[in-house]
C-alpha cells in the first residue's frame, strides 16, 4: 500500500489551473443566463481565481483568453496577479468570434483571413513574453458544415503553415498546446478533430509542441486514459482541459458526469510519473457553469480532481502489477477498485488543515462573504461573457 | 413499377412547412454570424417563406414561434400571409429564453414559474384561435445538468399537469405536437428525451396529442424510420421537424448529412399511406443556416425532401413484397436501392415546368433579384435572430 | 441522514437473481475461451448459483434459459433447487439459435416459423407452471440487417400477435417481461429496439406485461435512470438485466464500467420505493464472463449492486429535497455525491457478519475449495455454453 | 465536367480485393447460420473469388487468412490462383483464436505467449515470400475488458517490440498494414483503437508500414473521409477494409448502410490521385454475410464501391474549387451533390459490356449455374467458417 506521507506530499504539490472565462457568464446557443457578481474585467476574474486558490491551495495559476482578457499593459496585469497570489497561466487564443472567421481562421480559403488569424496567434506569443506565460493554447473552431464546402486536405496545408509560423515565433521556454475537438461549432468536419491529428502536427512541429486533451472533446466511447497513456509514452502530452460530459462538449464540472473515468485518467498520470508540476503537464479546467454558481462550481471541480488524484495515488501498484503479471483479471481490477472505492475526503480535509486551510473549501467560501461582496461591487457595468 | 402519373400527382400534392425562425440569424454558443437581408419582422419572415413556396410549389405554410413572432393583431398577420400566398402553420411556443426558466419551465420546482410557463402555452392556443392554426408545437428545454439537481419523477408529474391543462384548452380542430430531444440545452437529463416519453404522455392526453419527430434529436445509431413506422401503426405520428446532423442537433439542411436515411424515412411515410396532407402529418423544416445563405438553403432543403419523396414513391412495392415474403434478403434490399439510386431530378424538373414553375428553383431565386432587394430594404433595424 | 438500521434492513432484504447461463462458457463472435469447471447440466448451474447465494445472502433465485436448461422433469429440477437453497426464477426463452430463425422468429415473414416460435413461448409458460416461476422473460433477436429486407410495420403486427397469444396463456400470478435491445444480432433494425417499443406493447397487452431493462442495451448517451423513473411512474417496470458496458452490449460485470451510473439507477429504485421484493421488480444479472473466472465474477457483480444500493439508501432524501426545492443546483448535486463518495464496504461487511456470513465473499469462495472441486468433478462431458 | 473517357478508364483500372473468409460461414456470438455451398478449402474460396472477378472485372486478387487458409504448399496455391485468374493478395494473420490468446497476443503479459504470437507474424511473412504477396495485414484483438486488468502503457511497449521484429523481417517489396479498431472483442481498452495509434506506430516503424482503415472500426460520428485525406497527406494510407455499419463493427456489405459516406471516402481518394493501383492502396473488402447469399453479396459490394467511385470521378473538380475558393457554401456542396445524385449504373453497365462482360453481374451469376454446382459439390465435408 502506498505510504500516506508520500500520498499527501504529492497532493500538496498538485497544481490545477483555472480558466478566467469560467468565472464569466456562459450558456448554450439557446440562452445565456446571467449571474450576479460575475467579473467585468480581467482583474476581477483574476481576483476570483485567487479566491479559489486561497481556499483550495492547489489552483496557483489562471489561464487567460485573448481578446476576452486583453489589456493595455500585460506586465501590470501580471503584477496584479502576483499580488493576488496567483500566476498567469496559459494564453488562449480566439480566432472564432470575429465575423471574418465564419468559414474558418487559419484554414480559411481566403489568404487575407489566414493572415489575420495567424497574426493573432503571433500577438498571443507577445502577450506570453509580457506575462511570462509558458503555454500558448490553440483551439481552432475551423471546420466545415457541409461536405464539399472546402477541401479537407488543402485546409491541413494551411493549418500546418500557420502552426509552423507560430511555432517559429516561440521563445526557448515557451510551448504550444494544440487542442483537438470532434465537433462544434463545425458540424461535418473539424480541422483538428482528434488526438491523432494534433499529435501528427505536433511531431511535425518539434519538441515545443504538445497535445492538449480536453476531456469533453471525444466521440462517444473513446477511452481517454488510453490516449493519456499513449501520449505519455510518446512524450507529447502537454495539457488537459478538464470538464465533464454526458453527451457532447457539455462543459460540466470535472468529475460530475463520470468520476470513475476521471480516476482512471489520473491513475495513468500517476503511473506515468507525470503528476508533479516539474513534469510539465498543465492541468487546466475548461468549463461552463451555465446554471450553477460559478466560483463554488470551480472550487467543487478542483476538489473533484483532488479526490480522483488521491484515489489514483492510493492504488497499490505493487499488488496491481502482481495481479496483472499473473493474468488474474478479477484481482487486478479489484486492486484498482479498492482505491477507487476508498473515501478520500477525510484525507483531503486533513491535508487542508495541515496547510492552515479550512477543511471544507465550499463552506469556507459561503462563510467568507465574498459572494455578497462581488454581487454588490459588480452590480453595474458590462459583465464578462463569451460574447462580451 | 409505380405509375409515373401517380408519382407525379403525389409529389404535386406534397406540403412542407417552413419555419419563420430559419429565415433569421442563428448560430452556435460560440458565435452568431449575421447575414445581410435577414428579416426584421414576422411579416418579413412570411414574405421570405412565400418566396420559397412560389419557387417550389410545395411549401404552402409557415410555422411561427412566439414570442419571436408575437404581433398585436394575429388576424391581420393571417391576412398578410394569405395575401402573400401562404398559410400560417404550427404555433411554436418558447419557454426557454426567459431568465425565469433557468432551471426549467413547466417542470420547474417553483410553482410560480410553472404557472407562468403554462400560461404561455395557453396563450399560444389563443394565437391558434386567432390565426386558424391547427397545430400547437411544444418543445421543452427543461432538464437537468447534474445528477440530483432535481427529482426526475416529480418533474414528470409537473410536466403531465401542464400538458393536461393545455390539452384541455384545445379546440375541436386543434392538435398538440409534443417534441422530444435527447439533450441540449440540458446536459444530464432532459424531461422529454425520447419518442417513448412523448408517446406515453400523448396516449395519456388523448386523441388530439401527437408525437413530433425532429430528425436531429436522437442518440447516435437510432433508427428513425423504425420510429416513423411504429408511430404510424399507433396512430400517434403528428409531425416532423426535418433537418440533418452528423453529430448532435446540428440543424443542417434536411438531406445534407444522410440522404439515404431521409429516403428511408419517406419510404415509411409512403408505405404507411401518410404522405397526403389529408392524413394530417405536418412535414416541417426546423433548421439553422449558420453559415450558408438562408433562403437558398431552405429552397435546397425543400428540394432534398422532394427528391427523397420521389425516390420513395418509385419503390416497386409489389416486387419488394415478393422478395420480402420469399426471404430473399439481397433482392429485397436491391428493390429499395434501385429506387434510391434513380436520379429523380429530371422528374422533378418536369413536375415544376408542368405547374408553370422554373425547373431550377435555386437558379430562379438567384435570377429573381429578391436577395439584392432584401439586402437593400432591410439594411437598417434589428434583424431577427434567436435572441432577438 | 437515513437511519443505519433501516438501511441495513433494506440491504438484508435485497434479492438479486443470477442467470444460469452466466456460469457457462461464453465469448464473442471471434472466440469462446473455455474455462475449467464450467457446469455441464442445469443442475450444476443451479449448484453454482446456490454457492453465490450462500456466500452473499442476496441471490436467492436463478433464472433459467430454455432450451439451454431444458430437462425432462421440471418439478424435480425445482426440488433440486430448493434443496440447494435457491428458487427457480424467470424462464428465458430462446428463439434465436435454431436455423429456422435466420430471418426472425415471431416476426418472420414465414407463418410456419412464427408458429414454431410462438409455440416455444407457450411451452415456456408450461415450464413456469411446472416450476412455479413467476416471470416469462422474452428477448427477441428479430430484426433486419439491410434496409428493405422486410417490412418494419408488418413485423410489428406479427410481434403483437405472438405476444397476445402468449399473454393470454399466462396464469393469474404469472407475468411477461419484454426486453428491448438497440442492436445485435440485427444490424439495421431491431423489432424491439427501445423501451418505448416495449412499453407500448406492454400497455396494449395488459397488467401482467412489464418492461425489462437490460442496462447494456441502449444507444450511447441514453440516461437509464430516467427510464427507470419514468417506468416506475407508469407502473410498467418489471425487471432488470444488470451488466455493464463501455461500448455496445459488452455484458461486463455490473458496476464495472460506470459505478456512478449504477448508483443513480439504484437511487431511482430507492426513491420510487421499489427495492423491496414485494414491489415485484426482478433484479437479474445478465452477463458474460468471457475472460474472468465465472463464479467469482458473479459474486463480484452481486457485491457491486449491493454497494450501489447501499449508497442509494444513504442519500439524505430530506436534504436533497430541500436543496432541489430551493433551486440550489450545487447543494442538491452535493447531497447525492456525498452518498456516492461514502465507502460502504465496511457497512456491508458488517451486514454479512451479522447474518453469519464471511464479510468477504470472494475470499471465502477462494478458501472454500469449491473451484478445485468442480474443476475436478466436471473435467469430462460437454460443458455448458451458448452454443452447447 | 470530367471527361467520360477518363472516367471510364479509371473505373476499368480499379482493383478491389476480396477476402477469402467472406466466402465462408460467419455469424454473431449468438449464432452462425450455415449456408449451402460454402467452400471447404482455400482452393474453393479462391475459386469463388475468381467468379467474382470474372463477373465484375475489378476484383483481381483475394486476401488470405492464416491459419484459416493454411496449406502445405503455398507456391502451389499461388499457381492455383493464377490458373483461376486471380492473384493472392494480403496475408492476414490470426492471433486471436488460440486459447493462449485469451488475455492478448503480442501485448500479453506472458512473454511465452508474446513469442508465440510474434512467431506467427514472422511465419506469415514467409507465406508472403512463398506467394509473392506484397501486404502483411495485422489486426490485433488485444485489449482489456476491465480497468486495471493490465497496464496500458506496458502493452504499447510489447506491441512496439513485436511490430519492430516483424517489420525487420519484411523484404524490400513487402509492406505492413496495421489495422485499428475501437472495440470488440475487447470491451474496455483496445491496444490499437484508432488511426492515431496505428499511425504513430507506423511512423516509428518506417516507410514500409502503413495504416489500414476498416470503415466499420470507428466511434460513432467519426469522419472517415477526413482520416483518408489526412493519411494521404502524410503518405501513410496503405489499405482499406471496406464494409458498412449502422452501429458497431456490423460488417455489412460496403455501401449498404451509408452510400453517401462511401462516396465521400472515394472522393478523397480521387482528389488525392490515389485510385490507381500504382499508387499502392489496397482496396479490400472485409465483410460478414451472415444472412444473405455470400457470392452475390460480394458481387453487390464490389458494384457498390464501383458506383461510389464512378460518382467520385464525376465530381466537377474545377467548379468545386471555384465555389470553395469563393466561399460559396451552397454551391460547393451542390457541385458534390450533383455528382452523388447522378445515376451511374448505366455508365457501369456500358463499361462492363465494352469489356465483354454481362452488364448485370448479379443476374449473370444467378444464370451461371455456379451456385447450384457448388451446393451440390460441397455438400459434404467441413465447411469453412470463422471457427473452422
Amino acid at each position: 500500500m502506498p505510504d500516506p506521507t508520500t500520498v499527501k506530499a504529492a497532493l500538496a504539490a498538485q497544481a490545477i489551473e483555472t480558466p478566467s472565462w469560467a468565472f464569466g457568464n456562459s450558456g448554450t446557443r439557446f440562452k445565456v443566463f446571467a449571474q450576479p457578481g460575475v467579473p467585468r474585467t480581467p482583474e476581477e476574474k483574476i481576483a476570483d481565481a485567487a479566491v479559489v486558490h486561497r481556499l483550495t491551495g492547489v489552483a496557483p495559476s489562471v489561464a487567460l483568453h485573448v481578446p476576452w482578457d486583453a489589456v493595455e499593459d500585460y506586465a501590470k496585469l501580471n503584477l496584479f496577479a502576483q499580488d493576488a497570489g496567483v500566476r498567469i497561466g496559459a494564453i488562449n487564443t480566439n480566432v472564432f468570434q470575429d465575423d471574418d472567421y465564419k468559414l474558418g481562421s487559419v484554414t480559411n480559403a481566403d489568404p487575407r483571413i489566414r493572415r489575420k488569424a495567424t497574426d493573432h496567434l503571433l500577438e498571443a506569443v507577445s502577450i506570453m513574453d509580457a506575462t511570462g506565460s509558458r503555454d500558448l493554447k490553440l483551439w481552432f473552431a475551423d471546420g466545415l458544415n457541409y461536405p464539399g464546402q472546402d477541401d479537407l486536405r488543402d485546409r491541413q496545408e494551411r493549418l500546418s503553415a500557420a502552426l509552423h509560423e507560430t511555432y517559429d515565433r516561440l521563445g526557448a521556454n515557451q510551448r504550444m498546446l494544440l487542442e483537438y475537438k470532434l465537433f462544434e461549432p463545425a458540424f461535418y468536419a473539424t480541422d483538428v478533430p482528434d488526438w491523432g491529428t494534433s499529435f501528427a502536427h505536433c511531431v511535425e512541429l518539434g519538441p515545443k509542441a504538445f497535445v492538449c486533451i480536453d476531456t469533453g472533446h471525444h466521440a462517444p466511447g473513446t477511452n481517454i486514459e488510453f490516449i493519456v497513456a499513449f501520449l505519455l509514452r510518446q512524450g507529447k502530452l502537454g495539457a488537459f482541459d478538464f470538464n465533464s460530459r454526458f453527451y457532447a462538449d457539455d462543459d460540466l464540472m470535472a468529475g460530475a458526469a463520470d468520476p470513475f473515468q476521471l480516476f482512471r485518467i489520473m491513475y495513468e498520470i500517476v503511473r506515468g510519473e507525470a503528476l508533479e508540476p516539474s513534469y510539465g503537464i498543465n492541468f487546466m479546467l475548461d468549463q461552463c457553469h451555465n446554471i450553477e454558481a460559478k466560483i463554488p462550481a470551480i472550487i467543487r471541480s478542483v476538489m473533484n480532481i483532488q479526490e480522483a488524484t488521491a484515489k489514483a495515488l492510493l492504488v497499490d501498484r505493487g499488488a496491481l502489477r502482481d495481479a496483472q503479471q499473473s493474468g488474474d483479471v478479477l484481482s487486478a481490477n479489484g486492486v484498482l477498485m479498492d482505491a477507487y472505492n476508498t473515501d478520500v475526503r477525510p484525507l483531503l480535509r486533513e491535508l487542508r488543515e495541515e496547510s492552515g486551510r479550512d477543511p471544507d473549501p465550499l463552506a469556507a467560501y459561503h462563510r467568507s462573504g465574498y459572494q455578497a461582496q462581488i454581487e454588490s461591487d459588480r452590480a453595474h457595468g458590462q459583465q464578462a461573457g463569451w460574447n462580451a
